[in-house]
């Protein structure tokens, strides 16, 4: 038996969810290279692999390290290394495998190229473009001269531009995912021509998300995508309609504590267990409640404290006091760094799976 | 060198806040049972427990597991257990340290004293009342009724009534947190008397928050109080006026990885760093952003996502890409949660502690 609150994953959906991304990026003639922030499991990671990815992202060294020492031997570290420590521990692992890392200034691409030179190794970097998120990422504007100034630097190799966006359209929100996509292929694919016709051989030209994917995957010039959330899917995915909720492959199953009235049931994870970073009512999905509670739509999940979780039913609900609920969260990628293990739910039974790249902030 | 992000805590600040909380109590007294909710480390409820702390507080089995393990003898496991798996943990805690669970249901109930029976062991409880949250509890008015329940059941001995309510009155969050504390105190002293009055031998009042703390605490017929947060303080207790910000005795380190814009830096913790569950500007806090960057009160936290953290800045601001910043998130608990691990600062250097209850979620 597996005491609530746990994180459980359907692995057949799970396979389902991952061969339709590699038909994607497949029908593109494009690669695919999934972003493992979403699962953090390195089996996963290898199921993704298997059906065609040609290497994985993360954000940060430490689940590099994590994903290497599992046998995952192509990882680009989608976020820029400024420190040096981290940039040898990168280094480090360019010696056991395909390794890329990101670069969005010249200070960081400095501090690249003077600690790879003292390791005497050349690093492949990519260069991060900011298309409009207003986070990371070097100016639209200034990438063509950053490029060229980062090709003048000794022991780093050029081989492309990245983004990630989202679905924006002129900057807020949007739900039309289609033209999101296609303005964000159009966007890159421009500035790597751009970059090109400035002497520079650049080779890759990743983009997207899951809600753009099948969009920006179609975009003349465009060579990668790095979807994430795609795995599992979410409700907030569902939203932008990428899949039904049905197709969710990953929930978390709760016991209902207290039935204090007829309307409210209380379950047994907070935010300790859901995240709390995909809020209800913002644009542009205006998700009612923090999860969709299977097997009730009308329910709302309103409200959280760290170990509560209140949601509101209609007073007939047949719900008792310990029931479990099973229910898709509006955010599964920090939902999953919330949990120490999986349940995979296999034809052949349950397993139990570690996240191990759980909680690895550094 | 430790690498960011990171929790730092800083030992004497929060000796200074172990000792005020103590001396809260002492003054007028009555017993202090901290809520290890925030800290999570069996070495700082030690340190509480010197302090004058009669038991601690934890939410979940697990986490009485591993304060067991650790040494620590006086446990109320302050949420309702109603599943037999976990009711059976508590008795096996019981036999080898002082428990206390609770209750919140004749449902609830009746399972604790079934699975208490078949284990030929008694077990302590008491009971939540809902004072105003609107979550576990058994509603104020149907209080006495379900104590008299409680009572005839075997096996089970009600030791007292328990509540958690923070800053509300009249069901609605304040800042006056000396009216929440007094009408917090007087409802369920008020409810104890009627309890007592029913024939009914009560033991524990037990109350209050970090807050309401110091106010409760002054209401005759509390016999203890249960906060949390006050270990290290947090921006959100801050703003309550429980401590000055400078008192706080936790906060995340994070180096700048990126300045796009004079007024915006990006650094690497992002929601997986920082607790999402406290928003900005709800009520009655009206928080600007998700923490105070230390040393810049003029910098707004204003977004995050997964690994990046978006503040903006002044355009003149000295802050550069390899900088680091420390950040007083604006929920310390949950933000402890997302760590394995945290640096603490004595005087005799740093100390790298783990986060032994981190993520306990059954």
């Amino acid at each position: 038996m597996v005491e609530t609150p746990y994180l459980l994953i359907d692995e057949a959906k799970m396979l389902q969810n991952i061969e339709r991304m590699a038909a994607i990026a497949q029908k593109n003639g494009i690669q695919l290279r999934p972003h493992a922030k979403t699962h953090k499991i390195p089996a996963i990671a290898k199921r993704q692999l298997a059906a065609g990815a040609s290497g994985i992202t993360v954000a940060k060294v430490s689940e590099a390290e994590v994903m290497q020492a599992h046998g995952i031997d192509n990882i680009f570290i989608a976020y820029p290394l400024v420190v040096e420590s981290k940039i040898e521990r990168a280094l480090q692992l360019a010696k056991r495998i395909k390794m890329i890392v990101a670069v969005d200034s010249l200070v960081g691409a400095q501090k690249l190229s003077e600690v790879a030179a003292r390791n005497q190794q050349t690093l492949a970097v990519r260069l991060e473009i900011d298309t409009g998120l207003n986070r990371t990422g070097v100016g639209y504007q200034d990438a063509v001269a950053l490029a060229q100034a980062i090709q003048q630097l000794d022991n780093l190799e050029l081989t492309g531009i990245y983004t990630y966006r989202g679905a924006l359209l002129d900057g807020a929100p949007t739900l039309d995912t289609a033209a999101a996509g296609r303005e964000e292929g159009e966007l890159m694919a421009k500035l790597a021509g751009d970059i090109r016709a400035s002497g520079i051989h650049l080779q890759d030209v990743s983009v997207g998300s899951t809600p753009t994917a099948e969009f920006v995957a179609q975009v003349e010039g465009i060579t990668e995508i790095r979807p994430g959330t795609y795995v599992f899917g979410d409700r907030m995915q569902a939203a932008f309609g990428v899949h039904s909720l049905a197709e969710c492959a990953a929930c978390v199953v709760v016991t209902v504590v207290s039935r204090p009235k007829a309307d409210l049931v209380i379950v047994d994870g907070g935010s300790k267990t859901f995240a709390t970073d995909v809020q209800p009512n913002t644009a542009p999905l205006h998700l009612k409640g923090f999860g969709a509670v299977c097997g009730h739509p009308e329910a709302v999940f309103e409200r959280m404290t760290e170990e509560h979780g209140m949601i509101r039913i209609p007073a007939a609900a047949d719900i008792a006091v310990g029931d479990q609920l099973e229910i898709i969260p509006n955010h599964i990628c920090s939902t999953v760094n919330l949990h120490n293990f999986a349940i995979l739910q296999r034809n052949e039974g349950l397993e139990r799976v570690e996240i191990a790249a759980r909680g690895k902030l550094d």
